[in-house]
């Protein structure tokens, strides 16, 4: 049976276990912690992400091994032939060297640098380990930044976009339709996808240059901003992404089954759309499933994890709902998270 | 955390789980094999389904408890109260009592008894423990029946049709739309479902009588003969079914979490098509998994059991898929299990 290893054992790898095991695919996580997410689902091998006989572990007999968050040890992944490719991780793990990235390949994003090149107000963002809005702050004056710190121009955008594709081991590469993102207090809220009037051929070129430069494969995710009908680029993750979720119910392939299919090396599914879907985080606690399900359309995925203010525990899917159905799982998930 | 308790750990309680975990459920199997297909997803009671302390054992803090076969001994599903009721379970253990039901409840049936009551040929079946075409031949002159076996009219149907329906704690009845099936050698082999110009409304009205009168909880299938554009009951299964597969893929919710929903007092999902489906059994052997994958709508479901001729190994469901999209994938089935 063919044996899937996973850097990590959270909610993505506990989606991406879901996925498998139709496919007859076992799991083994590696976490530090012993109540992971996955851990119902797979093997769990309890350790550091850097400790080395932890990681061969978890590779012993592993026909793809995979990773399911971004600050993943660069080393770590390389020494066990992870995919997506270490050099995703290493070059997203560093906003500056992300952009950097982002420029060589002639994909557009906001300016950058020193609070000189970006204008004020600006961002002044950690250049390393930041995510879900941690470790970043408005600056109105110049100011002297930390090494570690990089200021990014304060955009004002229409809108939050993301596209999440897949790529093959073969350079199949398929895009699910862009999705559109409400974050606050720097967490993903809602997701609507497929976004209404998106640009989706621009994203798809942006991606595609991705893809390709890293040799990818595996599922990304790329962060994007509209401006004046335009996209700027912010971040991508090299693995599946919250702003994928709805494609669990609401695409003919989800982004778990595809990631899956392409590490190892299968033929990509359908990245199409069943109906307009839209994704509601439910954050710090769970509201009674009861009244979720009764929802049309809803579609709920919780993940096993206590309860605390600002985690991530679960989400629901509502598919080709009315939008009052849509209103009332986002009021039922505020009040839970409150 | 809330635990739901299931005799059997085959693939029908593998896919309860996978349907229930994302729910946030956690499941308990008792089945006497040590590597049942459902220990992927659950704790493991291995154990006789009459022995009292497995039994114990599995309903130990459950939530809920349920079965995933039929012939499970009715005494062992009353002691732990599981549901669907087991009254379901006794009337459908025996061929003379389910008729008999459907006769009380006027639901036509073909003719069964002695082979005088059926006329000639006759299929003559094993009251009990018979399933998937075993325990059953065909007469061709009178003969003395044993004292458990029954005579049945050899109907020249012109198709085999099933009805998928689940009843909530509080009545709430909902039917996915009709399936058509093809068995042979008594094993179901396809499944396409929504059934063209299929009789639903009366087919939904046998089902309901069943259901009410059984004061059922949970997924029921109802197996019927089309006969001159009239239904027939052939017999039921009280738990989830094969001719129910494709509600996976292709419903907006599938048999296995609507009857989780059912049985724990949660509210029941729309059971609408999402696009028309064929489900393809893999009878046998398991073909090469990029192959499906490569058909356009697959959505392949491997139960993890060994090969052995005639075993259900997995099955693979079309969604919207194109005629020879379809006929690939019914070769491929039928080549690997030769």
């Amino acid at each position: 049976m063919t044996l899937v290893a996973c850097i990590g054992g959270g909610q993505l790898g506990r989606m991406l276990a879901l996925a498998g095991i139709p496919l007859g695919l076992r799991f083994r996580f590696l976490d530090p912690s012993a109540d992971a997410p996955a851990a119902e689902v797979g093997e769990l091998v309890v350790g550091a992400y850097d400790d080395r006989s932890a990681l061969a572990r978890l590779a012993d007999g592993a026909d793809a091994v995979t990773y399911e968050f971004e600050n993943v040890p660069v080393d770590a992944a390389r020494s066990i032939g992870a995919l997506p490719p270490p050099r995703a991780l290493e070059l997203g793990q560093d906003r500056l060297t992300e952009k950097e990235l982002f420029g060589r390949l002639g994909i557009p994003t906001a300016r950058f640098g020193s609070t000189g090149d970006t204008g004020l107000p600006a961002l002044v963002k950690s250049r390393r380990l930041g995510y879900d809005g941690k470790g970043q702050r408005l600056v109105h004056a110049d100011e002297p930044l930390g090494e570690y710190e990089l200021a990014e121009e304060l955009v004002a955008f229409e809108r939050e976009l993301s596209i999440v594709a897949v790529r093959g081991r073969d350079g199949d590469t398929r895009f699910w339709p862009l999705a559109e993102n409400v974050h606050r207090d720097g967490i993903l809220r809602v997701t609507r996808a497929p976004a209404v009037a998106a640009p989706a051929a621009e994203a798809e070129d942006f991606v595609t240059r991705l893809l390709d430069d890293l040799g990818y494969v595996g599922v990304i995710a790329l962060e994007l901003f509209e401006v004046g009908g335009s996209l700027l680029a912010n971040e991508f993750a090299p693995r599946v992404h919250n702003t994928g979720h709805w494609t669990i119910d609401g695409a003919e392939t989800s982004q778990f089954e595809n990631h899956l299919r392409a590490i190892l090396g299968l033929p990509l599914g359908s990245t199409a759309a069943r109906a307009p879907s839209v994704m509601v985080n439910l954050i710090g606690d769970v509201p009674a499933v009861g009244a979720l399900l009764e929802l049309p359309g809803a579609h709920v995925h919780l993940y096993g994890k206590e309860s605390r203010p600002g985690r991530k525990v679960g989400h629901v899917t509502l598919v080709g709902a009315p939008d009052d159905a849509v209103a009332e799982a986002i009021r039922l998930a505020e009040e839970a998270g409150r």
